[in-house]
């Protein structure tokens, strides 16, 4: 055993003989656990309850979550982090406990500042939402949905409240998904993001060239996508064994206890493979990342990815940095062959990636190309921001969408369905979309640590091999789950803090290669 | 509105005026929302689950268990039920309150007789055994399953002992599916049901006739089969707005909060229909009845069938009295040459009525015929009231099974997997086979009323209408619950207490009308 292993295996586990430690993982393991049911219950609610259970299933959701609240925010735990305040941060004790501390410590402190009837009223609003909602873009009726999202405003603009912040009542919300997140910090990072992505698409449209996508656009029987996208899972690593691929609305990725059950799902059009392929290996990446953490960690908070940008890394990483290239495809395509083989027939590699490159100002976030997806980031941002802070009313967000997307992409919806109806994130709270740009810039500079690391990193890929790209992420990083926060997370796995260029520097290469600019 | 409707009306709402009952109400719907979870968590480790998460499930569930241990032993619930022994007495009090007041009475003076460890524990046991019988049943090796068996048959009589019995230990596990049931009670039911099987079996056997199943021995496709149940659930009444239909390895129906989300598994052969296509009139009996349950029931312990019996006697009659009839069919032929054209192009409803009504010795209970089926129920009566009484060990198990099988049904298992280990219901307790039987009783009296209410029963079946019989059923039964204990609702929907007479008759007529005997 090297150093660097016995390292690992020094950080991954609890001092389980102290019994403040195994107290704590006492009541986390059931704390975890009905956790791990309430994953179930929204999994089971977006692939395959029938719609008729919607009402009793929010009150079961809401009881749930109730429950959970009321274990979460017991006395006990908060004299337990006080005993191990002081003693966790030396000798015997661990990484691992010092992070279960820490996230146990953040979580209590967050839950004890609301009171069980809001969190029980906030799972019953959000499950109403949703509902709401799916009615409101089948009709393009935002009247149908705006009484539920003034509720879901005040709401969190109540927890915000109740959270507390320094600068902008929207920091409480940030905070919530990405530990000290804040306002000043997401616009530092975002500026550079904003003015590549801008300098970018105006080179490209000035630039005049086309991208066929025609190869993308062929006819493809869902069945056959399904069996790709469950192929394009194995092929670069994820356990059936220990998860699942199920279609839904809306792509996702959940885990009733990591690292033993983590599932996936995406969505179809038999027109256009690229949303599903891409979305099952832009989920495959969440799913790695928690099928990859160590078993020590299983039935506690830190079964889980150290923050959702650190999330996002991986699967922008899967998805974007490895799954839109070359090298890539170069080791894959026969996979698209095998299922695929008359479509594909005359289709080259090359074809096949230009096309999934296509850069292009669209309306649907989940659909952008790399280029403009952060706009797409930058306007939600900027529109939840106003909501939370007062100076946007709920009435006026339609208008305020439009504005917004011509401002930025130089489009606008015809209607609010394919506008701001267009996906269900609102149903839920805010402040976690900075964390979908926050991933890219982490993944960005992952993606450098593992070129640096490979100098034949594109040879490998090009060969089939993607085993040394996850068995080199799972040691760094999977393996650790929440233990460390996502700065230093990124720290410890790159050598390096947070830096926006890194993502600079891969987007102005990638696309000035692909259009010739 | 009549008089009978408004007598329904009044029998089936609480009266929630009272804080008594509103009190209890609200405890009832967290532990019923609880509940609702645990079924949800069953039905996905049965129709998704993935292999790996066995464990993590095993304490998600033992958790859960535990929880509504917790909930459903509070003392608050003791106190409340005291304050309405009395007065629910008495108007205004409605028979939803008095059943309401029974029913979590029994489940209270049961569950405050288990410590909560011996709750989590039972869930423990019981999912490890799930999976001991997985493996055991591959390799047909009995020894991979008995260490597990053994663990249950201790946990069982030790739960007996804490309930209490007056005469027999496999009393107090009876009284648990069935209230009020008893050894003593389950022997007189079943002599004449024994009686009439055994002599049916020798003069079909005697006679020497034949019937052909080779119309059920096609090819059939699994997902058309899958496509032919959802149409035979459909006709049936069966609605997918609040249901639906999966694949497992063993057919069941479950519901996470009836009448809103009851759902239902089948399993399927490729070489025989009858396995799918029975599963579903079966267990679509089993959902009708509990989508029928009235909605003011809804989250609590009456939003399901009187007891395992009154549910089996619904399972039954779809399955058996009606699905397996000349008439039903004669109605619904269509769908079959629908969904398979070919196969059954020269088949007629005769020959197809006569294929699914062969009599004939078999291993496996839940593919028996209704001749020989309730002495497989008798065989496992005898063996778990031997094994709970100390009486036989689980090591004599497989022998013993073997010798019932030669003394009943004249056939001996080649091995374990088509004997002792041939389903999954010994890895959860013991005492509920016998309601199957009690099943078939009540429900050839069920139908001897449906029968005398429409003199036109059969000729209705025949024009393909089977709405008559789901609506009496539902007003007479399905809207009730649990609200009456299952005697007691027999005999108001049929008229009379139990008789096992209907059923000896029902068969008796059937089967030498099939077999010309």
């Amino acid at each position: 055993m090297t150093t660097t292993e016995q390292h690992t295996i020094d950080s991954i586990n609890f001092t389980t003989n102290d019994t403040t430690i195994s107290d704590l993982l006492t009541r986390q393991h059931e704390i975890s656990d009905l956790q791990a049911l309430d994953a179930l219950a929204s999994w089971d609610q977006q692939t395959a309850m029938p719609t008729g259970a919607s009402e009793v299933r929010m009150h079961q959701v809401a009881t749930l979550q109730g429950l959970i609240h009321e274990r979460a925010t017991a006395p006990e735990i908060g004299s337990l982090l006080e005993q191990l305040a002081d003693k966790v941060q030396v000798a015997p004790f661990t990484d691992a406990d010092r992070g279960l501390y820490e996230k146990v410590k953040r979580d209590y402190d967050m839950s004890t500042k609301l009171p069980r009837e809001l969190v029980e009223e906030m799972a019953r609003v959000s499950s109403a939402s949703v509902d709401a909602w799916v009615k409101a873009r089948a009709t393009s009726n935002f009247a149908l949905f705006s009484p539920w999202l003034k509720r879901t405003v005040d709401l969190q603009r109540e927890v915000a409240d109740r959270f507390g912040y320094q600068e902008n009542r929207y920091d409480a919300l940030l905070n919530i998904y990405e530990p000290g997140l804040t306002v000043r910090k997401v616009e530092q990072l975002f500026e550079p993001v904003r003015a590549v992505s801008t300098t970018l698409l105006r080179r490209i449209q000035e630039s005049g060239k086309q991208i066929s996508t025609a190869c993308l656009e062929q006819s493809f029987p869902v069945e056959k996508q399904m069996e790709l996208s469950e192929k394009a899972l194995r092929t670069i690593g994820y356990d059936f064994e220990r998860g699942q691929l199920a279609r839904s609305a809306h792509p996702f990725t959940t885990s009733f206890g990591a690292p033993s059950d983590v599932r996936l799902t995406v969505r179809c059009d038999e027109h256009f493979l690229q949303m599903s392929l891409m979305a099952a290996l832009h989920e495959g990446g969440h799913g790695l990342y928690e099928q990859g953490c160590s078993p020590s960690l299983v039935r506690t908070l830190l079964a889980n990815g150290a923050s959702l940008g650190a999330h996002e890394s991986q699967s922008r990483l899967w998805e974007n940095a490895i799954g839109r290239t070359i090298p890539f495809w170069q080791g894959k395509f026969h996979i698209l062959k095998e299922v695929f083989p008359e479509q594909f027939e005359h289709v080259d590699v090359e074809t096949f990636v230009r096309a999934l490159n296509k850069v292009e100002p669209s309306l649907i976030r989940v659909e952008a190309d790399e280029v403009t997806y952060n706009l797409h980031i930058l306007i939600r941002f900027e529109l939840e921001k106003a909501l939370v802070n007062g100076e946007l009313s709920v009435d006026e967000l339609p208008a305020a969408w439009n504005a917004k997307y011509r401002e930025y992409l130089n489009i606008e919806p015809a209607n609010d369905a394919e506008g701001v109806l267009q996906d269900v994130h609102w149903t839920g709270g805010f402040g976690y979309f900075p964390t979908y740009t926050l991933g890219n810039l982490y993944g960005a500079q992952i993606l450098h640590s593992l070129q640096s690391t490979f100098p034949d990193f594109e040879t490998r890929l090009a060969s089939g091999d993607t085993d040394f790209v996850l068995n080199w992420l799972r040691e760094r990083m999977h393996v650790f789950g929440a233990i460390y926060l996502p700065e230093k997370l990124i720290e410890r796995v790159t050598g390096e803090t947070p830096d926006p260029q890194y993502f600079v520097r891969y987007l102005t290469n990638k696309f000035e290669q692909i259009y010739g600019l």
